[in-house]
């Protein structure tokens, strides 16, 4: 994690191809709406989704794995135990794991759970910019949920976040925002019809889960995650006018992105 | 609720145009198997999904949600939990809510547990014969489950049923009819693939919450979910043969539904 | 069960038709990830699919349903409990029962898990070469999980499993073998894009139980799940060559299969 350069468009390749070569398994506990489609998400990329939800073998298989994904979407208390268990055990063999904190601020259960993760440094942080602000409130960083959502508060809070955490945060919205304690990216794929299909963004978690095992740093993933959806949701909408064909689609452009795409038409500021 | 007119397909029409211009936010409890698919019926007609699984959670956002559905497929003890707080809370809110009895009759657990639900008087109740006959017998009606589940006893079950909790009932088939205290409506859209394919039905009930969070009436949102899911399968079957490309366009066609498609293709008698 | 003869591709042919003339009704007690798509291809099948996880009504309905499958992929308390009824009621209605034991061998609570089922003689086993090696381990058949997981060692294990359950065991991989006390069948149909798509390996558990209701021996009923969904995989790949119209042509081969394609292609050694 050593990396101080910016990332650029070669870090996304090599993220890329690290993670075709490698498979990196990622250990989802994720919400309950979503599983299938971020199986078949992180299996097109070219890694390889494990959902084990016990909350015993979940401590056991989070120091199997290579990387862990916490998604709060749809908490219940043995998941909540589950994710108690499994974030310790990955930490302790090091392994990186992303905090996704669907509908933190609004709801009260997953909004206290979020601020119990947060002290246990996800290396990466993925939300919109509501949920970034109210876990930046969270965090004591002065901020609550605002839903105003503006881009630029979220930047600050995502910073904040940064900095407490040692890790990235990922801000997602017509424009991603990769920031970390020092840098921040922006990244400009992405087509509408991502938001018509239900998971896009929690799936966007687990890519972030899968670049963080095969990256330098935890903002070269998230720069990665941000280019290789974004992408693929650009050439999926190209093939595919309508969300039921659209999400089809999406799941080919992930398999069929390369270098070339990525160099050609990756949109990083 | 005060519209004593037929809804016709003026009605139909105007409730699609309110759901794809509100989009109400529609908060599913609902069997495992089918989450992802309700979600993204949902987000292909213009409305927005959300399950929030939590009792605590549950509770606290029916009453932020603008419709609830509770659907007893998959049934465990803590959904039944959430059940219990967020149905009284979506009332206390003034939301419409959908009970979906799934295989209400001869599983014991859900059958106790939809006699209790049935009390709480839902909006609108979307089942098949058998459901709605088997429910009837729960409220006293004097009837029980019939395995020949005939239309015209489930029409006469519904009427029953309507009549008790103030709401409408929507009796699937075949034919589907809308059935509130005093008026009934058919409905004979609809294709034989959509059986074919997993929560097609469960579906329906996630779609007429989003409807009655914009209708005048529960009888109105009954038969715009009966018109609107039964051409979409239409035209999908249009596109379509088999079930796995059936159920990719039956999403598709969802979202290209139109006012000029209701009022040329839609069947109420 | 009193057929002697090897099965051939006629005994595939017979199930598949009996499979779409009865509809056979399978309980699925299985992992959260693969509900829907499994669901999906029974019915694409021509099967009936239910998922009843409440343990009080999965105990009812094992004995109402025409056969039961049991896959360990994403286990909790809950489930466990509703497996540890469900079984023993499905053995008490003469209903054929699957074990699917997913990731058995390297997670501590499945695998335990696995040892208590296995007393309850499942009629087939149906995993990869590493479950079945160390399912058989558990089974004290001396062999315990062997990462390497050759085919031939995989081999012995069934045989050594199906002589202690007195049923039948598929291996599934490259070649899937389908054994019994005293048999072995080789099948050769499928296609690598299987195991790009989540679920496909759970959903042959799901068909083997479906086959199992109608056939005239658990040793057919494996047989036959390798052929139909090997075959359906080899079709499904010359129309789509990326995972996620792969998964959509799936289904419509799944449905599309007959008799002739079945005689022309089927490969059984």
């Amino acid at each position: 994690m050593g990396s101080s350069a910016a990332p650029d468009l070669s870090t996304v390749v090599a993220i890329l191809e690290r993670v075709r070569a490698r498979h990196p398994l990622v250990h989802c506990l994720t919400n309950h709406v979503v599983k299938g489609f971020t199986a078949n998400v992180l299996l097109a990329l070219g890694a390889a989704p494990a959902m084990v939800e016990h909350a015993d073998e979940a401590e056991q298989f989070a120091g199997i794995a290579d990387a862990l994904l916490v998604n709060v979407g749809t908490l219940d208390e043995p998941q909540i135990a589950a994710m108690r268990r499994a974030v310790p055990a990955a930490r302790a063999a090091k392994r990186p794991w992303v905090l996704d904190p669907v509908a933190v601020g609004p709801l009260a259960v997953r909004t206290r759970f979020a601020a119990e993760l947060l002290v246990l440094s996800p290396t990466v942080i993925r939300g919109n910019a509501s949920e970034v602000m109210a876990l930046a409130g969270l965090a004591g960083g002065g901020r609550g949920v605002d839903s105003g959502a503006e881009s630029t508060a979220a930047r600050a809070a995502a910073r904040t976040l940064a900095q407490q955490t040692g890790g990235a945060v990922l801000v997602t919205g017509q424009v991603d925002y990769a920031i970390d304690a020092t840098r921040e990216v922006a990244i400009s794929n992405g087509h509408p019809l991502m938001t018509r299909v239900t998971g896009v963004g929690c799936a966007m978690g687990a890519i972030n889960a899968a670049c963080a095992a095969v990256a330098d740093s935890p903002l070269d993933a998230c720069v990665a995650t941000a280019v290789l959806l974004g992408l693929a949701g650009e050439r999926a909408a190209a093939a595919a006018a309508r969300p039921g064909s659209f999400a089809v689609a999406l799941l080919d452009a992930l398999d069929a992105l390369d270098a070339d795409a990525i160099r050609a038409h990756g949109r990083i500021a």
